[in-house]
């Protein structure tokens, strides 16, 4: 029984709008905290105007997750070192009692839980519009921003947008992520008058787009493609000089591309709520490594000392490099990808074709028209150890079949990696994991680690079905 | 103690030419052989000029392998089909009690043994020049063309260069070979005005050249590239309307361009005597092949009734076809290569990285912009059995992890030459040969028949080895 667009809408808006008494709880809650930072903060002697900022603020939270966020605003004679510390230090005191994570982005914050409801105590600089200092120097501008041109009908319509990009995985600009924050969803939003507009539009993607709703750039288009060179840009109304999409990755911009193709063809709650992806058993697992015949090569190591957007962002660059290692070696790559619980395992996955290649290797030289360049690779593999065979004649060029020097991607993996692998361009961090922890799973040797982490049983299970959730949700159901 | 390019030049002349007593024997012999075939014309009632043409006639002849030409030109008004009948009969009688083999290329003729010399009696049209009806009308005006022009410097000339190209296995017109005729052999010297002229123009190769010695393109060498669409063009100086190295493939032109280059640099008798192969020991093949850890999959049949260049041409073209499979079909070919010895054994070769691949297959989609494309690949790929793992987004594209076909490349040539292989390209006479005694053999398995079979042994030898028989001779020695 299939529902129409409005009927799923409809029903996502039940689910993510909060009532009016979960509505007050949250706002109370925020001005609560609100008064306890401010008394923090006079205590210490500090000067700070605190606001609630955010999804809060803006009243666009969804009703699942409420986040307060809570700015202090300090004056910019205070030095940048300061928030790590005495602004730290207020928001300790400000929560005291309740559990406190450490974060870190630009720059230090604290991450508070109050009973179920995430906060986040952040100091910024009070500067005026254009003279920022730090990154979140912005943030009250925002907010004052988008508060002055909402309403309830934009504010179910951000809802629904948020919500949609949380059940196709591209909501975030964290880096592990790579996709789109709540204030980017905003202005879209606000750009396009609505969910369903903005899918529209997105859904007919080409190449790039900007998006600049202040019209800053407006009649220099050209211009604003060569300052922003990401695909999507969306003019920060606050700072015309900033992208807020800067964030989001192609292949996130991509997905969402797609998701919402298929959404507005087949409407379905699975694209904000996606079922639960349930893990291979450990016998299924093995079977669909082996079944599809390629080799997939683990490189697992354990606890980096490092924030999320750090580990996330070293682990990228480091799967980066070893891709291309790898490619430089002739193994062709089915597929890649990187996993952490930003605990204590952390995966680096490589999907070959095959797990050897042959120990000769076909090496093309000079087109024969290069009269140098020929003897130079004449005098070069002539007679020499390392060549199998020729050098001989093949489609107008000198080839010679010459030894590989690695020939099973195991061994070459392993070496490269042995002390940390920063020769091959591993990240700093991440190589200090490797040299110490380093272990390499291949294909179904994985199934040993497998049941001891739900979470990445989950994710593995994902890779090898290998689609959108949304998709295998659909395709389930038929 | 290395020569120079005179002393080698020397040696070979002393090889090559003949005595003045070799000379005459050959002369008288050829005249007899003339009046044997005047005399059997007559008595055929057959009106015929008959003439001796070739390298005996231009005295360009090699002293170690003479070959007599006898041409007879028959009337215009005898029909193409008595070729095969009248001519070839006179032909037979008057070498009667010789050995005789009947041969064709576009049209009969006798290829008889007077002791070891080998005699061709070779049937055409007695036409006007210009006025061709079949391939070898054209002879008999080339001998007169070149003798013209010849001195005894020049004689000395085009033995070494005859010698030089059958040394570096360019020499024949055949499609075996695909390689340079006697007649080129001249004209080139003619044009260059010497053998090691020659050497030195051909050296520099760039991309394609053209020899016009009669100068029928001259100012409109442009028009001549377009009516001659082969890398080397030789216009011919009896009839502007032919390439005489029409016949040249590319890859003997190469291998020319870079033996010319050697041999300038390194001047040695390898490039005209090269030494003899010696065949590997099976055990020591069994070693090299293991050693490359390619896959070598030798397709074997048996006779082929078939005159060599339609045996030659049709082996090619099957080779072509089913490396052009075995591509689409993602093996990766590090080399192929065809063998036959004309009777009874016939082997297409293909080394192949890998004999198996994974199941799974990559399979690349439309890119996300191409919004029609990708509803049809989703449609496609989407809950089937073909499907392994995705769709999903990767490089701005549609991917899909299929199932492949075929995994093992044996499977795969067996089952598609099954019943003769013509659904995929191996030609018509191959295909019968195929369906009725294919065989294939994969790497070591080769090692049962490669002992009864000395020129096969030694071809394989050569193969593995894998360049230049003058290269290795060179590289042998230092």
């Amino acid at each position: 029984m299939a529902l129409t667009l409005e009927e799923v809408c409809a029903e996502v808006l039940k689910r993510t709008t909060p009532s009016s008494d979960e509505r007050r709880r949250v706002l109370e809650l925020a001005e609560k905290l609100r008064g306890w930072v401010r008394a923090a903060a006079d205590e210490a002697g500090i000067e700070a105007e605190v606001r609630v900022e955010g999804s809060v603020a803006k009243d666009t939270w969804l009703r699942e997750e409420p986040e307060i966020d809570i700015f202090m605003r300090v004056p910019t004679t205070m030095p940048r070192e300061a928030f790590g510390t005495i602004c730290l230090e207020i928001a300790k005191k400000a929560t005291k009692g309740y559990k406190q994570v450490e974060r870190f982005a630009e720059h230090p914050y604290l991450e508070s839980f109050i009973n179920t409801t995430r906060v986040n105590i952040v100091p910024c600089y009070r500067v005026n519009q254009g003279e920022w200092i730090s990154a979140t120097d912005r943030t009250p501008f925002h907010t004052d921003y988008v508060k002055s041109l909402l309403n309830d009908k934009l504010r179910s319509q951000i809802r629904l947008l948020k919500r949609f990009m949380k059940g196709t995985g591209v909501y975030g600009a964290e880096i592990r992520v790579g996709g789109f924050s709540g204030y980017l969803c905003e202005l879209l939003t606000l750009h396009h008058g609505s969910f369903v507009e903005f899918l529209r539009s997105i859904a007919d993607w080409r190449e790039s787009r900007i998006i600049d709703y202040e019209g800053y750039y407006k009649g220099r288009e050209q211009e604003a493609r060569k300052i922003f060179d990401q695909p999507l840009v969306v003019v920060d109304p606050v700072d015309k000089g900033r992208n807020v999409a800067a964030a989001a990755r192609k292949e996130r911009v991509d997905e969402l591309v797609v998701a919402s193709r298929a959404f507005l063809t087949n409407p379905h709650l699975e694209f904000f709520y996606p079922r639960e992806t349930i893990s291979y058993t450990p016998e299924k697992l093995v079977h669909a490594i082996k079944t599809r015949g390629s080799t997939i090569v683990f490189v697992r190591f354990r606890r980096v000392r490092a924030v999320p957007d750090i580990l996330w962002g070293q682990l990228y660059k480091s799967q980066r490099s070893l891709r291309k290692m790898l490619q430089q070696y002739d193994f062709n790559i089915i597929r890649d990808h990187v996993w952490s619980d930003e605990r204590d395992l952390n995966m680096l996955i490589f999907e070959v074709e095959q797990r050897f290649l042959p120990l000769i290797k076909k090496h093309l030289g000079p087109p024969i028209e290069k009269r140098q360049e020929c003897e130079k690779f004449l005098r070069k593999h002539v007679g020499v150890t390392s060549t199998i065979s020729g050098p001989r004649i093949e489609g107008g060029r000198w080839v010679v079949g010459i030894k590989r020097r690695y020939t099973d991607i195991v061994n070459m993996v392993g070496e490269k990696l042995k002390g940390g692998g920063r020769r091959v361009g591993v990240a700093g961090l991440i190589s200090q994991a490797v040299a110490n922890t380093l272990e390499i799973l291949v294909n179904e040797e994985i199934a040993k680690l497998y049941p001891s982490n739900a979470e990445f049983a989950k994710f593995l299970t994902e890779y090898l079905e290998g689609k959108p959730r949304w998709l295998s949700g659909i395709d389930e159901e038929n």
